[in-house]
């Protein structure tokens, strides 16, 4: 299957932000960052970074893939723990540098490599002049010890 | 007022994602991601940046601050069309390089420079094996020429 290709960015500004190309501004490291939130009820899963070739593969595979900039390395979210997003609905920002993912989550359901729906499971608080972190009581939906193997 | 220091992240990875300090993971270029939703029905309103200033001002005074890459100077969001950004959560991710916003939106009830409620205005969709994007039907709720002075 061909890949994708992205044109250039138009240097226009009403045509980055008006116009009918998809024309994603990567960043110095070849990167936009991708948003991504349960097609059900909207909740925010995640925040990742996705190269020309991720979205590229999202696109035509339906399911989503990213750059893993740990690993640096192309990530097909959820090989590992069978929880792959399925992807309903791509939309872009005005100057085209993000890209927002709504996705259905298969297996566990589970988003976060801690085991928990979403990566997003901590209030920042301020407490006596400090920020600090509150649980906000999300439970693990699978072990990530048992499928990644390290505790 | 004395403005919020935030701790160096710790090197222990089960500190950083299941302690109660809120240690930021800022990039190289001092930020880390900013992801904004509307308290009320939860829409990807829009993706910006903040430095360590613009967190702790946030954190301080319930309305949204960020850094804007574009201009490179502090951005209190809202200050020139009315539209700011009241803090009504925020949480922080598994590795705590992303922060995330549920906001009530002044004024206008605008997000986007565009007039838009949302930056995210257009689908990204496949169309004979290129990328395109089709407008969302989402229409200015203030005129940018008026609020910005500029076409």
């Amino acid at each position: 299957m061909a890949r994708i290709d992205f044109p250039t960015p138009p240097a226009d500004k009403a045509a980055l932000e008006e116009g009918v190309a998809f024309t994603p501004r990567f960043d110095s490291a070849g990167l936009v960052t991708a948003v991504v939130t349960d097609a059900e009820d909207g909740v925010l899963l995640m925040v990742a970074h996705m190269n020309a070739e991720a979205l590229a593969l999202t696109l035509e595979t339906g399911i989503a893939h990213y750059w893993s900039r740990s690993r640096n390395s192309l990530w097909k979210k959820g090989e590992t723990s069978g929880n792959m997003q399925r992807v309903v609905a791509m939309k872009t920002d005005c100057d085209q540098d993000a890209v927002w993912l709504s996705v259905t989550v298969e297996g566990d359901r589970a988003t976060c490599h801690t085991g928990r729906r979403s990566c997003f499971y901590r209030d920042v608080a301020l407490s006596g002049g400090e920020a600090v972190l509150v649980a906000d009581g999300s439970k693990p939906l699978f072990s990530p010890h048992d499928v990644y193997g390290k505790s």
